[in-house]
C-alpha cells in the first residue's frame, strides 16, 4: 500500500482514493491453502465437461456404491426370499430418476445464472418455501459429507479389514483433507479429482460387464464364504411397508442430482448447454450401473453386511477372488465417495453465501477468503460433518434415515417452482419478456406440456417424500422433520435482525448529524502509579472537564492515593468515593449514572480506564478487568463511551 | 452516596473526600449469604473455646470416622491375623499425635497473630519454603473437603444402603451446602455446627463406652452379618512393608490437627491461650477416640468394607442392633465429617488470602465478600473438592494416598521453623527483644528444651512424610509429589509479575509526566450509516484531525460509500484502501502503522471504531466485531488507543 506522508493533516481534506498494494506475507497458512488470488482473477475459474462431471456428479455416482446395499438390509427382515424384490424396486427408482433428470433439464436452461431449488423456490414460490429448501439442502450437503465418507472408509476396511478399529479417525481424516483441498479453489478440486473419478466408472464398467459376461457364460457363481449378515429387525413376512421402506432407502442413489443445477456458473460457456449435457450423461451412467450392481448383487447372492460391503463382495465374485483389480476397484470406490463429498463442498458454501447475501445467514459467510473459495462455509461444513460421523460412529446404515428427506423436500420444491413459473410464461404474449424478481420470464410456446413435466415431478417427489418421512420416522427421520423447521425459524429470525439494523442505521429521513457540545471525562483509579499518569494524560487530551474516581475499600490506602494524587495529579480533581463494602464496580457506576442524568444536552462522558497489558497473557487472570467490566455494563447507555488506554509493561 | 450537582466542572478542582452510602439492593444473592456487612464490623467476629473446639478441631476429631477403617484396608492384603497389628499401629500414631500436639502448642503461644505452617516457614526458613508450606496446605484443605464429605455420605449409606448410588451426587451437594454457610460468614458457621460436634462427641463416647461395658461383663460378641471384605491387593504375608502402609493410611487421624495454629485470631482474647487449650483437649479426646474405636474394632472382628463402613459395625455391635441410637450415632458421624469440611472451608480461603497478599497467588483471592469473608476463595476450595469428588467416586480408600503427605511436609515445614526460631532466641541475652520478619523474638531461658522438642517433632514428621510417600507413591501419593513443586513453580511465577508489574509502575525516579501534544483520530468505517456519523461525531469532538477509512473489497461498494460521504462527511476526509485479496483487517492494521510510523513526539493515534449495540446478545454472532479484533491487534503498540462507540439500536 503506498501512502505518502502527511505532515500536515490539512492538506488531504475531502474525499481521496488511494490503491492498496497489500501483499500478504508467506506462511503456513499459504503453503497449505496456496498463494492468495486476486477478486479480479474470479472470472477465470470455470470448468470444462469433463471436468464438471468429475466435480458435480460424483455425489450422484457414488451413491451406486451403497444404494444396493441399503436396499437389501432392509429387505433382510423379510427373510433371504425378499431379496429378490431388490431390482424390481432398483427398476422403480431409476424411472423415479429420469422424471428427476428432464425436470432439472429444463431449470438448467432457464436458469442459466445457477438454478438450484433456493433461487427457483425464492423467485417463483416466495420467501418461506425458499428458506425451506435452504434449510433442506444445507442438512443434505452436511450429510453427503458424512455419509459419502462413511461409505468410503467402509469400502477401506472391506478391502483391509485390520483398519476396522479406525473407522472414525480414518473417516475424520478423510474430510479434514477434501477440506484443505477446497479451501484451494474450484479449479484445482477439479483436477485433482477428475481422475479418480474416470478410474472409478472404467473400473465399475469392468467388474459389471466382467460379471455380465461371466452370467451369460455360466461362469458366474455365487459369493465365497459371505460376510455375517445384518439385518435391522427381526425376521418378519415381507410386507408392503417394507417394500416401500427398502425403495425410501433406494432412493438416497438420487441423492446429488441436483448438484449441476446448483453449480452452472462454474461451467464453461455456454454454461446451460454444458450442464444440460452433463446432467443426462450423469443420469445415463447412474441409471445403468445402480440396474446393473443390484441385478448382479441378486444374483451372486450377496448379503448386506457390516464387515464386507456389497460391492465388495460382487466385486471379487465377478473378477474372481481378491487379486489386484479387485484392490483398484475398491480404491477407486473409495476415491470416488471422497469426492462426493466435494460435491457438497463446491455446493454448500455457495448456498449458505446466497442465503447470507439475502440476509437469512450471518453476513460473514458471504466473505470469500484468499482463494476466492466461501473459506467460512467450507470450514463450519467440515466441522458439523466430522461431528455426525464422530455421532454416528462413521454408520452408513444408521446415517441413511436422516439423509434423503431433504433431498426430496428440495426436488419438490425446486419443481414446483419450475411448474409455478411455467404457468405464469403461459400468461403472456408470444415474443413477450418480463423481467421479474431476479430472472427472465420469456415465452415459450411449449410452457403446458413443460409444465406437465415439472408437476408431474414435484408430485413424484413428493410423495416419494412422504413414503421416506412415514417409513423411517422412527429409524431417524424424525430428527430432520423437527431440524428443518427449527432452521427456518432461525432464518427468519436473523433475516429480521438485519432489517431492523438496516432501519434503525438508515439515513433515510434522517435529519442534521447531532454534535457533541461537551465532553466530560471520567478517569476510575486504583492507585497513582505511570499507568494512572498515562491515562490521565490521555484523558486530559480529550477534554478540559476530567474527573478521576477513586474507589476506596481500605481508608489507609485511600489516604495513600489523596497524598500520591496531591504530588501527581496536575490539579486534576479527584472524587474519592467510598464503599464500606467492599464493592469496587458498584459505586462506581452509580456515580457514573448520577453524572449523566445531570449532564446537559449534547454532553458526552468518556471513562478512560487505565490498562496494563502484561507481556505474558496468562498474567491477565491476576488482574481485574475494570475496563471490560464497564464496558459491558455501560453498553446500554446512552451517550457512554468507556476507552482503555493500554500501558505497556517493559 | 452523596453526590453534589455539578453545574460549573472547574467549581470542585482539587482532592475531594466523599462519604459513599452505597447500599446494595435486597437479590437472591443477599438472601442466599445474608445482608452485606460492613468493613467496621470485622473485628467483633471471634469466637470463644467452646465453639472454637467445633469449628477448628472437627476435621481431626472426625478423622476417627475413617482412619482405623483405612488402616484394616491395607492389613486385609495380609490376611484376616493381620488385622491384629491395628492397635499396635494405632499406638503409634498417638504418641506421633503427641509430639505434634506439644511441638504445635509453642507455636500457639510464640505466635499469638495466627502461626500455620506459612507464617512460620515464611519467618524462619524462607521464600521458598513458605511457599511449599502454603502449596501442601492448600493441597491438603482440599483434600480434607474431599475426603470428609465422602466418608461422610459412606456412613450414610451404611445406614441406608438404598442412598448407594446417589454417593457422588450426595457428597457434591453437601460441598455446595457448606459452601454456602460459609459464604454467610465465620461466627455464624461456628454456631451452626457447634451443636452436631458435641452431639457426635456424646454419641462416640456411648458407643465406645457401651462397647467396653459390654466387653467387661462379657456381652459384646462380634458383628453379625459382617459386610464384604475390601482388600486392595491380593493376600500375601504381612511383611514391613505392609505394616508401615497400614501406618501411613492412619497416620490420617492427624490431619487438622495444625488447624488452630493458622485461627487463632478467630478467638476470644487471650486468643493464644484459648487457643492452646482447646489444642489440648481436641488432642486428648481424638486420641482416645481413635484408641478406643481401634481396639474395639478389632475385638468385635470388623472388617473394611465398600459397604458398611467400620464405625457402623462397631456401632450396631456396641448398641445391640441397627435401633434408634445407632441411627443418631452414624447421624452425628456423617454430620460432623460434614463439618471437618468446614475446617478447610475456613481455612484454605485464609491461607490463599495470605499468599495472595504477599503477592504469590492472584491479589483477587485478598477481596473480602459482602459477609466478610474471602467469598472467592470459598467458592474456588468448593468447586475443585467437587471435581475430586466426582472423579473419584467419592471413594475414601482411593483419595486417602493423595491426603496426607501435604499434611507432613507442613508439620515438618512449621516445626522445623520453631526450631530454627528457638536457635535464633537462644542467641539473644536475657531479657532482649527482637524485632524480625513481622514477629517478635524474646529470650526464653528454657529455649533449648523448647528446640528440642519442636526439632524433635520435625524429625518425626519428616520421616512419616518419607514412610507414606514411599509406601502409597504407586496408590497416589505421586500426584502431590508432581502438584507441590508444579504449584511451588506457578507461585514464584505469579510473584516475579506483580514485582515487575510494580516496578514498571513505580513513581520512583520518575520525570515529568509525558504530554500528548497532538491527537490523530481514525475511523474505520464498513459503510455510512447513524453509527458511522455517531462514531464521526465522539472522533470529532476529540480532535481536529480526523480520517475516516473505508477498506474497499467491492469496487461498486467503495464507490457507493465515497458517494455518501459526500453527502454526509461534513468534509472530513476519507481514505479508502482497496483490498483485492478481500482482507479486512490487514490493510487497516497496515495503514495505522504506517501513520504512527510517521507520527510526531508526543502524538497519539486513536481508532474511533463504530459498533451497535443490538437488542439480543445472540445477534452479535451476525456481525465481524472489529473494535475487539483491532484492539486485540494493537493491545501492545505504544500510544494506539481504540476505543468503540456503541450505537443503540431503538
Amino acid at each position: 500500500m503506498t501512502i505518502v506522508a502527511e505532515a500536515d493533516p490539512n492538506k488531504h481534506n475531502g474525499v481521496q482514493h488511494r490503491t492498496a498494494e497489500y501483499q500478504p506475507r508467506q506462511s503456513l497458512h499459504t503453503w497449505l491453502v496456496g498463494r492468495p488470488l486476486a477478486t479480479a482473477d474470479a472470472g477465470h475459474q470455470t470448468i470444462g465437461k469433463a471436468v464438471g462431471l468429475a466435480v458435480f456428479a460424483s455425489d450422484a455416482l457414488s451413491s451406486t456404491a451403497y444404494a444396493t446395499q441399503e436396499i437389501l438390509v432392509i429387505l433382510a427382515a423379510g427373510g433371504a426370499a425378499a431379496f429378490g424384490y431388490a431390482f424390481p424396486i432398483a427398476l422403480a427408482i431409476v424411472a423415479l430418476l429420469a422424471i428427476v433428470t428432464i425436470s432439472y433439464e429444463q431449470t438448467i436452461h432457464a436458469y442459466p445464472g445457477g438454478g438450484g431449488a433456493y433461487i427457483v423456490s425464492r423467485d417463483n414460490l416466495g420467501e418461506l418455501p425458499a428458506q425451506m429448501a435452504g434449510a433442506a439442502l444445507l442438512t443434505d450437503y452436511i450429510l453427503t459429507v458424512s455419509v459419502s465418507i462413511s461409505s468410503g472408509v467402509a469400502q477401506l476396511t472391506s478391502a483391509f479389514p485390520a483398519l476396522d478399529p479406525y473407522r472414525v479417525v480414518i473417516a475424520v481424516g478423510l474430510v479434514g483433507f477434501i477440506m484443505l483441498v477446497n479451501l484451494r479453489g474450484v479449479k484445482e478440486s477439479g483436477l485433482t479429482f477428475a481422475v479418480p473419478t474416470y478410474l472409478f466408472l472404467v473400473m465399475m464398467f469392468v467388474t459389471v460387464g466382467a460379471g455380465f459376461f461371466r452370467l451369460l457364460t455360466g461362469q458366474l457363481g455365487t459369493v465365497i464364504n459371505p460376510p455375517t449378515l445384518h439385518s435391522l429387525g427381526e425376521v418378519s413376512t415381507v410386507s408392503l411397508f417394507l417394500i416401500l421402506h427398502a425403495f425410501s432407502s433406494g432412493t438416497t442413489a438420487l441423492t446429488g442430482v441436483e448438484a449441476i443445477s446448483n453449480g452452472i456458473t462454474a461451467f464453461k460457456k455456454p454454461a446451460s448447454h454444458n450442464a444440460g449435457i452433463t446432467l443426462v450423461w450423469m443420469s445415463l451412467i447412474l441409471g445403468a450401473l445402480f440396474l446393473g450392481i443390484t441385478y448382479l448383487s441378486g444374483h451372486i447372492g450377496a448379503v448386506p453386511s457390516e464387515e464386507e460391503t456389497v460391492i465388495s463382495q460382487l466385486t471379487r465374485t465377478a473378477l474372481g477372488g481378491r487379486n489386484l483389480i479387485y484392490l483398484v476397484t475398491l480404491g477407486a470406490t473409495t476415491l470416488i465417495l471422497a469426492m462426493a463429498a466435494n460435491t457438497a463442498f463446491a455446493d454448500f458454501p455457495r448456498l449458505s453465501a446466497l442465503q447470507a447475501g439475502d440476509g437469512y445467514l450471518p453476513r460473514q459467510l458471504t466473505y470469500r477468503g484468499s482463494r476466492l473459495v466461501y473459506s467460512r462455509g467450507i470450514v463450519l461444513l467440515a466441522v458439523i460433518a466430522s461431528l455426525l460421523i464422530i455421532a454416528f460412529r462413521a454408520s452408513v446404515t444408521s446415517l441413511i434415515p436422516l439423509y434423503a428427506i431433504g433431498v426430496f423436500l428440495s426436488f419438490t420444491l425446486s419443481q414446483g417452482g419450475m411448474a409455478r413459473r411455467w404457468h405464469k410464461i403461459g400468461r403472456l404474449k408470444p415474443g413477450e419478456e418480463v423481467h421479474e424478481a431476479g430472472s427472465v420470464l420469456r415465452y415459450d410456446q411449449g410452457w403446458q406440456w413443460k409444465m406437465i413435466v415439472n408437476g408431474f415431478g414435484a408430485v413424484c417427489t413428493l410423495v416419494v417424500m412422504f413414503i421416506f418421512a412415514i417409513t423411517k420416522f422412527h429409524d431417524g427421520a424424525w430428527i430432520i422433520l423437527v431440524l428443518v423447521p427449527a432452521l427456518v425459524f432461525i432464518f427468519f429470525r436473523i433475516h429480521q435482525h438485519y432489517k431492523e439494523l438496516a432501519r434503525s442505521l438508515s439515513l433515510d429521513s434522517y435529519g442534521a448529524p447531532p454534535a457533541i457540545r461537551r465532553h466530560r471525562v471520567i478517569v476510575p483509579i486504583s492507585g497513582v502509579h505511570r499507568g494512572t499518569l498515562a491515562a490521565l494524560d490521555y484523558a486530559r487530551s480529550l477534554s478540559s472537564d476530567v474527573t478521576a474516581v477513586h474507589v476506596s475499600i481500605d481508608e489507609a490506602e485511600g489516604e495513600r492515593v489523596k497524598g500520591k494524587w496531591e504530588r501527581w495529579g496536575d490539579g486534576v480533581r479527584l472524587v474519592i468515593l467510598e464503599s464500606p463494602y467492599r464493592l469496587l464496580l458498584e459505586p462506581l457506576l452509580d456515580y457514573v449514572e448520577r453524572i449523566a442524568a445531570l449532564r446537559q444536552p449534547n454532553e458526552t462522558i468518556t471513562l478512560v480506564v487505565p490498562q496494563f497489558v502484561p507481556k505474558h497473557a496468562w498474567t491477565n487472570l491476576l488482574h481485574t478487568q475494570t475496563a471490560v467490566l464497564l464496558r459491558v455494563a455501560l453498553l446500554f447507555r446512552k451517550g457512554i463511551v468507556v476507552t482503555d488506554v493500554p500501558y505497556q509493561m517493559e
